[in-house]
C-alpha cells in the first residue's frame, strides 16, 4: 500500500488517496471517526478543537462497507473554510488588502520553508506545515488499524511524561490485570494516564504552564500487541521494522526523539541485562520472559509486544512570545500569538498510534499480499502453521 | 540516488551498486578506505578486526578518478573467504559433516529470521544479519560524504556515553576553539572522546566489563555542519529530513534510540526554553543563538548544525552467556560464544556517520539534481543567491 | 513528482493528488478544463459525453494561481452521482433488490478482475476499470503540460487511421507551413485529421461501422516539440525515456501497441536507411536532417521532435454482441449492451497526449529539480549554456 | 523484488544485485549460463561473441543451490578487461597518449549522452550504453525465469522478420503439434525460426546485407504460457501488466516498437473481430477460443498465452558509414567502424525474453509474496482453489 495526502489547514478539505488495499476488507467508518475524535481530545487544547468536529468521508474504493481493491479516497472537510475562501482562494487575484504573513515563528517551518519554496507570504508555508495535517493521517491510520485488528493486532498509547511530571511506574496494557479496563481508563483520562495520581499532577502541570503563558511537551508510549513473528527484515537496511516505525513516528510534527524497548537505557546497562533470553514450551512455542528489545530484534518482530516511546516538543505558538525577525523589514519582533494549545501531548499519542498503524499494516501486507481478504486469511493461517511447526 | 547492497559475513565479498550519481565528481579511493579503517578501530574490539584490513574496490562508474554518471559498483573483499568456501558454497551439495547452527542467540535476528525465512541452519540468517554488513554501508557513505564535502558539508561524531560513564559537558566541533584540533583529538581517541578525562574512564569501563565477561553499549552523537537551509521538506510526511535521518540511524545494527537537538529533554522544558529565537544581520543573514532544534525545524534544515544522538545496545554475543533454546531439540542451552567485541560503540559512531552521509547526500541531490557536477555547482550558487536575497 | 488517483465511473468524484510540484508555477484552470473538453469530443461518441461537462476543481497546493510546493488535489465531480448514490453507496447494506452484474464482457477487465479480487458483483470491477478514469489523467496531464509549455515544450496529436481508412501522407505540425494552423485544423476536426479528405473518409467509416452495430479503433500519433537534449538516460534500464513513455501510453485503456519514430518499419530497412546522420552549424549547433529515431536515441531525447504512435482497439461494448458466460449460472449469453461509443479514437489521442505530458514533465523535473520556478529557470538556462558550449 | 546493475562494456565485470527474492528457491547456475550462451548465438554476429564465453558467478544470497532470502549478487566477468585496464582505469591519471572518442555515432547514445553528462571523451558514454549491458540482464532474467518455471510459467521467443524476409504463417509453441519440438527447432535455428524455408531466406538476407556493408533489424515475438489469471491490475495505471511488460521490452537497446496480441492490427478491424468471446466448461473453467488480446485484458492476465511482438532496429555500427560531426573540431566525418554484428535480431529475442521474465516474476511475487517458497506454494494453491470455485 501507499498513500498521498493533500490539503491546507484552512483549505476546503484534507484528502488522502490510499492505493493497494486488498479487496473485501470490512471497513467501519465510525471507527475512523472515533480515531478522529480521540485526536481532538486532551487537557490543554485551545479553541480550534471546538470549531472542528472532524468527520471522515469516503468517495471511492469501498462499496457497501467493503473494500473493492480500488484506491480509496478519504477526506475530512474543514468547516472553517467558509471564513477563508477569499484569503485562501486557489485561483483569481489576491484580495487587495490581504495581510501577508511576513513574521516567521521560531520552532515552525516558516522561515526555512519560505526560503526553500521562495514564498514571501509565509501563510503558504504554515498552512501545509500545520499539525492540522495530522488529521488525515489519523483517518488513514484509522483505516489501516482495522486491517490489523482483523488479524488480532492492537495498538495502544499512553502518556508517560508532561513537563516535569513523570509516570514513575508505567503499567502497559498487557501488564494490567485487565487490558480492556486499562484501555478504558486511559481513553477517559484527559492526559491519557492509567494512574489517577499521575493524571492529576499532569493536569496541574498543564494548568500551571498555561497560566504562565507558556506551553509544555512530554513523552508518550505506543504499545502494539499481537504482531506475528517476522514482520520487517534484516536482509536490507531499508526493510528493518524499527527503522520504518521510527520514520513514521519522527514524521509527526513536533516529535524530536524515538526509542524502542529499553531505548537510551541500553547505553547504560551491561549486555547481560539487555538481551531477552529465549524459552520454549509446547503450548507457547518460543517465548521470552523479558522484553528489553521492545519486540524487535534484527529489524523484525520477535512475537513480543512492540514498545515505542517518543518525545514531543512544546507547541511553539506561544502566549509568551519568542524573538524573531520580519522577512520584509528585517526588523526584530516578538513572535505573534495564534490560537494555540498549551499542551497537545495526549493528541500526539493518538496521532503517533495511527501513523504507526499505517506503517505496520503496510509491513503486514508486504508479507501477506493477497488481492482479497480471503487470500490473506489463508496466507496468515499457512504461516501460522509454519511457525507452529518450526 | 539509490543503492542496493549484498554479501554475507563469510562470503567472498560485500558489494554495493550505487545508481544516480551525477557525472564528473572527483572520487578519492583513499578517503573511502580511510572510512573503512575508522570503522575497524576502537577500544574493546575482538579478533576479527585484526583479520580484515578492509579495502574498497570499484569496478564501474568511475574513470580516471571521476564519476561518469553510470552506476558505481563498490566492493570489499572478505579475506577470510578462503576458510569458508566449502561451508558457504553457493552451489553444490552441502559437505557431509557440516555443522548446522541450531542455537539462536538472544538479541540477534537468528530466531525470528529462521522462522520468517524457514531456515533450519541459522547460519543462513546470521551471515546476512551480521554487523559485517555495515562495512559496505561505510564504503557507500565514504563515497557520499565526498559529494557533501565538495559543497562544504562536514560530518563529525563522538561518543557521549559508554555504560555508566557519561560525558557531562560535551563540546561539539563547532564549539571547540579549533575544529580541526577537535576532530584530530576525537579521531585519535580509542573511544572517540574529546575529553581526556572521560576517555580514560570510558576505557576503564570497557576493561572492567570485559573482565566480567560482559559487553557494553553507549550513546553517540553525530554533528553535521555546513548544510544549506531547506534540505528535506514539510510538504509530505515522507520528505521530512529528521524522519529520513532517523531511518538511516535506526537501520544500523544494535541502535535502539535516536534523537535530534534536545531530544527527549523537549518533554521536560517549557516551550519558552525549547525554541530557537530568530535573528538577522546584514553579514550573516538569518541566524540563531541557540540550537535546541538540532538544526531541523519543520522537517527541514534551518542552517544551524544538525545534531543527532543515538543509543547502541551492548553486542549480544557474550562471554557471559544468555539462556536460549535449540530449534531442533527444543532443549534449553546457554547461548554459544562467538568471537566478539566487548564494546563497539566507537565503531558504531563511524557507521552511523556514514549511514547519515548517504541519506543527506541523497537529500542534497534531490534538491540539486543536475547530471554533472558542473550543473550542480551552478544550481547551488543560484540557490545561494536566492537565500542571500530573501 | 508522483501522483495517485481514485474514483469510480459512477462514484461522486474522480480525485488525484499530485506531490512534488515545485512552487511558483502559474497554473491556469481553464487550460485544464480545455483538456477535459477535448477528451469529450470526437465523431462517434455515445450518450455519456453529453451528460458530463467535466470541470476540474482544485482543493489544495495552489493559491492565487500559483503552486505553493504543497501537494495539489485535483478533482472532477461526476454529475451523474445523484442517480447512483444508492447503488454505489460506500457504507450501509446493499439495497434489497440491487441488480448484480454477473455477466463479464469480453475485452474488458470484468472476468479476470472478478477472479483476482474475488468479486461476484462485477460492477465492483468495471467501475474502476472504466475509461472514465482517463478523465482525471487528462486533468493531471493538463496541469503537467503547463509546466512543459513554460519551457517551450509542446505536445500535439492527430489520428492516422480509423478502421480501414488510413492517412497515407501524414503531415506533422513541425512539417506544416504553419504550425498553429495545423493545430487549429486538427482541433476542429471531429476525427483529429489535418487532411479534409481523410477526415471525410474517416467519418464515413465510423458512420458505417456504427450502422452495423459494431465499433472501430485506430492509430494515433503524438508529436512533442521543444524538448531539450538529454531527458531520460541510458545509465539504467529504468530511466530510458522511450521505455517510460511507452509505459504511459500502454497504460491507457484499449491501447495495444506503441512505437517510436519509424517503429515497426525499422525491422524492414537496412541500417543505412534507419539512422539519422549528425550535422552541425554555428547557429543551430548539432542537428539532423532526418528523424527516423523519433527524437530518442539511447533512451534520451536528441533534440529532434519526439514521435510516438499507438493503436487503440475498438471499444468492446458492442451493439453487435459477443458471446460470454454468466459467472453465477455458468450459462452462455450474448454480452450485454451498455451505453457506448462507436469510436473513441480522437478522444484516446487526447488522453495519450496528456498521459505522455505527465511522464515527460516528470522527466523534465528529474533533471531540473529546484523547489521553485525561480530555481528551475536558472537551472534550465545554465544547462542551455552547457549545450551551447559543447 | 528489485535490482540494480552496473558495469561497462570493457570494465572488469558486469554486476547485478537482486533484492527481495524469497528463500528456499532452488537455483540452477547452468540454467543461467544457458541463457547467456543463447544470447551469444545467431547468424550474423561479429567478432566479440567469440571472445567472450559468458559465465555467471554468484557471490551472495544463495547457499548450496538455494536462496536464503538475502540479496543475490550476480556477475559476469569481462575476459577482455586485461586489454583495457589502462584505458579504463577507475583511479589514477589517464595515460598520456590516450585516444579520446570525439566522434559520435548516429543511432547511439554518444552525442546526447556526452552533452547530458558533460563528457568530452565519448568512451564514457558508449561503455555503459553498449548492448554489452544486456548480458547481465539476461543473467538476471535467467534467475527470474527459474522462479516462474517452478510454477509452470514458460517463456518462448522466435523471429518473425529480418529485413525484407517475413514469416507469413507464424506458428506459436502452443499451436505446434509438439511444443518441445517447436522449442528445440527454434533453439537450433541460427535465426530462431521454426520454419526451415523462412530460416533459409532470413540467413540469405543477412548474408546479402552484410556483403553490402550494411546491417539489418527485424521483428521478434515472445510467447508466455502458464501465467495464472489476474497478474497485473487495472486499479492503478502503474500496475497494468501490458504497461509494465512494454517498459521491459522498450528498455532493451535498439527496440523501437512493441505490441500485444493483434497489436497495430486492432486499428483496422471492427470490434466484433477483435475481442475474445468467453466460454466455460466444467473441466477447463473459463476459456477463450481466440487470443486477439494477447493474453491481457484490463491490464491483467486472462489465462491465455501472453503474446508480445517487438521491432529491433539495425545495429547502428556500420561498415557503410553514416555522416557525423566531431565534437571537438566540429568537422564532418564518416562514422567510424567498430567491431560489429550485421544482425543481432535472434540475440535480441533472447534478451527480450529474459527482460520480460524479470518483470513477470516480479508481478508474480507481488501477488504471491511469501518469504519462503513453502509459503508461496501454499498461496498459489489457495488462489488456484479460489479460481476453481469462482
Amino acid at each position: 500500500m501507499r498513500y498521498l495526502s493533500a490539503g491546507e489547514s484552512h483549505g476546503p478539505e484534507l484528502t488522502a488517496i490510499i492505493e493497494g488495499m486488498p479487496a473485501n476488507f470490512t471497513v467501519n467508518l465510525d471507527e475512523i471517526n472515533f480515531q478522529l475524535s480521540r485526536r481532538q481530545k486532551g487537557h490543554g487544547r485551545g479553541g480550534r478543537m471546538k470549531i472542528e468536529k472532524d468527520q471522515a468521508l469516503v468517495t471511492s474504493g469501498i462499496r457497501f462497507n467493503r473494500t473493492t481493491g480500488a484506491p480509496i479516497c478519504l477526506k475530512v472537510i474543514n468547516r472553517d473554510w467558509v471564513n477563508w475562501e477569499d484569503k485562501m482562494a486557489h485561483f483569481g487575484e489576491p484580495l487587495e488588502n490581504i495581510e501577508l504573513v511576513s513574521r516567521p515563528r521560531p520552532g515552525h517551518a516558516d522561515l526555512s520553508g519560505g526560503i526553500k519554496y521562495q514564498q514571501r507570504d509565509l501563510r503558504n508555508i504554515l498552512e501545509r506545515a500545520s499539525a492540522r495535517e495530522t488529521t488525515i493521517r489519523v483517518a488513514v491510520g484509522g483505516l489501516a488499524r482495522q486491517i490489523l485488528e482483523q488479524f488480532g493486532i492492537k495498538i495502544y498509547s499512553h502518556v508517560l511524561q508532561i513537563g516535569s511530571v513523570k509516570e514513575e511506574n508505567p503499567v502497559r496494557p498487557f501488564e494490567a490485570k485487565d487490558t480492556a479496563e486499562w484501555a478504558n481508563k486511559v481513553e477517559e483520562s484527559p492526559v491519557r494516564s492509567y494512574n489517577s495520581n499521575t493524571e492529576k499532577r499532569m493536569m496541574d502541570e498543564i494548568d500551571k504552564i498555561k497560566a504562565e503563558g507558556d506551553s509544555v511537551g512530554g513523552i508518550i508510549e505506543i504499545i502494539i500487541t499481537g504482531a506475528p513473528v517476522g514482520l520487517g527484515s534484516y536482509v536490507h537496511w531499508e526493510h528493518k521494522l524499527d527503522s520504518k516505525l521510527a520514520t513514521a513516528v519522527m514524521s509527526v510534527q513536533a516529535i524530536k526523539a524515538v526509542e524502542f524497548g529499553l531505548g537510551f537505557k541500553v547505553g547504560e546497562r551491561p549486555g547481560s541485562q539487555v538481551h531477552d533470553a529465549i524459552y520454549h514450551s509446547e503450548e507457547a512455542g518460543f517465548y521470552r520472559n523479558t522484553n528489553h528489545a521492545g519486540g524487535i530484534e534484527g529489524g523484525m518482530t520477535n512475537g513480543e509486544p512492540i514498545i515505542i516511546r517518543a518525545a514531543m516538543k512544546p507547541i511553539p505558538t506561544l502566549y509568551k512570545p519568542l524573538e524573531s525577525v520580519d522577512i520584509e523589514t528585517k526588523q526584530a519582533f516578538e513572535a505573534s500569538i495564534e490560537r494555540s494549545d498549551a499542551c497537545a501531548v495526549p493528541a500526539a499519542a493518538v496521532v503517533v498510534e495511527n501513523a504507526v498503524a499505517w506503517e505496520l499494516a503496510n509491513c503486514f501486507l508486504d508479507k501477506f499480499s493477497g488481492d482479497s481478504v480471503e487470500e490473506i486469511k489463508q496466507q496468515v493461517a499457512a504461516y501460522q502453521d509454519l511457525i507452529d511447526n518450526y
